[in-house]
């Protein structure tokens, strides 16, 4: 790591722009060892400079002029999270005139502008990175363009608003209806004051045409896409449809037709049972159904600080990578530079925390729970649930199954040895793993 | 598109090699737009030279020698799909000595010898790629490698084996036991004749390996894996889990928790109500929990011929832009080369076909539904279902439910008038569109 750490320059210290700074303090480590140089934020511009913020600005040259961070000779990354066209579109052509990389959330500016900014930044020689434009953390962006490169996409559909999304999940949920729930999500901030971008789909609209233009090699064409809101949708719509096997979701919806392509945003009835269905709450899910790979979906959080962060940073760990190898060596094989390996231990199996599920069979004795979930107890084991079923006056012996809660491995190890030992089990005592992954 | 394809030497014609040869056939003008060159495979080594193939050979020179692939002077990358570890190893090892890229579905032989690997192609700055040694068509070494890279991963937990998934989820559905599923799996492909390395956990060992690396930057440690099958798995604990609120997977778990690295493949009970859960038959998925992301989910087919073509040539395509393009363009912005976009037009919404749910307010007359479903018929809507509840005597109107096949919108609309035109039906038809997503 004897490399210069990379100059970034913010415009935007809002929601994202925080979370970006915060994002590269907290895994600077991390960072470097994966992009085989630092990447430090020297300079910043946001609207109002006498905000009070929890954020510390400690190291970062903060100006209310976001040209400021532009001209910057030192800046070598412009990283643009104010949102909306104008100053935006402005600041990013500036940043590709003085031959500066660009970083960017912006999915309205890509779906209006992008056409004009990718051919600017051709010109120039640089990078526009807009992996933070559609679906927030899910890298859905270079899924399309790089990891699904060998098919020839069919059907992208998305769930890639967050705010329509948990309407619709609450409004099932609980049988509320569309008003009721819209308020509820401005309280809790899960929607806007003004909540029309979401709602009537055109933030849905922006990602699309994003998606699309990269599914399809086509140009992106915000204004020929069909786009209809969730206004309308009573909880009444929902139950019927839950009737019919379905659930109401809005969806994103760009397919090959052959003779064309169909770019549409709509509340949408899917069958209950596909993957996409369950997608619930802010949570996106964006199905890729290629001619070769055959569906694919990709889920996660669309939104908010941290999500949005974590493709931003990764944008900025793509284009350092790109300014710093040889293209050979560009992305490390396996993920940190070979000199950054960690030699951090794997632990042995008796070592590792999880729950357990537990079946024995137990010979009809009185007693029989009393004795296991004495051992258990004695190795500090919790008992979840027990399930033992009347026993069958057929069998001499009835399956017992105990759900414990998290204990290390030895000590289960040590609990089934005592248990197995008990005259009332009959045979060896069957154990799986119980992992919540949350 | 005036560059020279790109030569590739093939290494086994088996499953995945004809598939491989299909798909960059088949979707050459995509691939090339996107890569910015074509790719063509010039030749090709095959254990036996007379078997009967259905694949065309045609322009391929066809070899029982795989050392003369990878001395061939024409060959710039050797796409190694033997699989196994010897000669597999030899061969790779041999074309990263004569300067050449390397792409390798190999999960065995990046999880046992990787690291050797990887060094050697370090000394000769030669790329090697293995998207497709995990999961398939999933491009999940890229999402975890480049797309999560701000991110401290805490959790990798995947259903990475396509076989131990579809016996657990035939086992759930039918209540039948391993031994039965097992065989069945046997007679339809989805279960080698030896089905050992699948059920034991070895295969999903190799993958998860390799996955650690790359999540958390430890060095390829296969023997530290901990490995449990799913052969003693009974039909009565998926039934006792069930009941418990519960489904058993056989599950990859990556953590890092801290003090260790924990690395396991073993039956696992997850919540039902988890996204992960509901990854039913041969279906792969893996999920990634990241600091900053929070959780994402990946999922698709993870083995077959075209799905783990689909991430050879994916791979094919990033190593061919990386030795072609300037670094700063290595992937286009919008996935194909700028002067490659095609300009396919975007349907008007008239000309959309999907299904519809249509909710209408009839007056309580008799003839209402033939009058509708009259109208339906005519412009060609056949009915799927319908649902009408029994009326309110306070109402003077009840809601009907109308569920249509696919038709174009224009004919819709034109029948949505219509309706809306009847004296038996009071204000307008509510339509909500259907998708299958299929």
């Amino acid at each position: 790591m004897s490399l210069q750490p990379i100059k970034i320059g913010l415009l935007g210290l809002g929601t994202v722009g925080g979370g970006t700074i915060n994002l590269l303090r907290r895994n600077a480590e991390e960072i470097a060892r994966r992009a085989g140089r630092g990447i430090v934020v020297i300079s910043a511009a946001a609207r109002d400079l006498d905000k009070t913020r929890t954020l510390s600005l400690e190291g970062i040259r903060l100006t209310g002029n976001a040209q400021d961070v532009v001209a910057d000779p030192e800046v070598e990354i412009v990283c643009e999270l104010i949102g909306g066209i104008e100053p935006a579109r402005a600041l990013v052509l500036a940043a590709i005139e003085r031959g500066k990389h660009v970083v960017t959330a912006n999915k309205a500016l890509i779906a209006l502008h992008g056409n004009e900014i990718f051919a600017a930044a051709q010109r120039k020689g640089v990078m526009v990175a807009f992996e933070a434009a559609v679906a927030g953390g899910i890298p859905i962006i270079k899924a399309i363009r790089e990891g699904l490169s060998g098919n020839r996409i069919q059907t992208v559909a998305g769930i890639i608003n967050g705010t329509c999304n948990y309407i619709l999940t609450e409004m099932r949920e609980r049988g509320a209806d569309f008003q009721t729930v819209l308020a509820e999500a401005q309280r809790l901030g899960y929607a806007e004051a003004d909540p029309s971008v979401d709602i009537d789909g055109v933030d849905a609209a922006h990602k699309l045409t994003i998606l699309a233009s990269i599914a399809f090699g086509i140009p992106l064409q915000f204004d020929k896409v069909y786009t209809e809101g969730i206004g309308r949708i009573g909880a009444m719509d929902i139950a019927y449809a839950d009737e019919l096997g379905y659930r109401i979701k809005s969806l994103g919806i760009a397919r090959h037709a052959g003779d064309g392509i169909e770019l549409r945003v709509h509340p949408t009835l899917i069958p209950k049972r596909h993957p996409i269905a369950g997608v619930e709450g802010v949570m996106n899910a964006v199905l890729v159904v290629g001619d070769a790979v055959g569906p694919t979906m990709f889920y996660g959080r669309g939104a908010g600080a941290e999500p949005t962060a974590s493709a931003v940073v990764s944008d900025l760990v793509d284009v350092v990578r790109a300014m710093t190898s040889d293209p050979e060596n560009r992305v490390p094989h396996l993920a940190f530079q070979p000199n950054a390996m960690s030699d951090i231990t794997v632990k042995p199996m008796e070592s590792v925390q999880t729950a357990y599920y537990l079946r024995m069979n137990a010979v009809d004795k009185p007693g029989v729970l009393a004795n296991v979930t004495a051992i258990l107890g004695k190795l500090g084991i919790s008992i979840e649930a027990i399930i033992q079923k009347v026993p069958d006056p057929a069998a001499n012996v009835v399956p017992v199954i105990f759900l414990t809660q998290r204990v290390q491995e030895r000590n289960m190890n040590e609990a089934i040895h005592a248990i197995e030992a008990l005259d009332s089990i009959s045979g060896s005592v069957f154990r799986v793993r119980v992992e919540m992954l949350e």
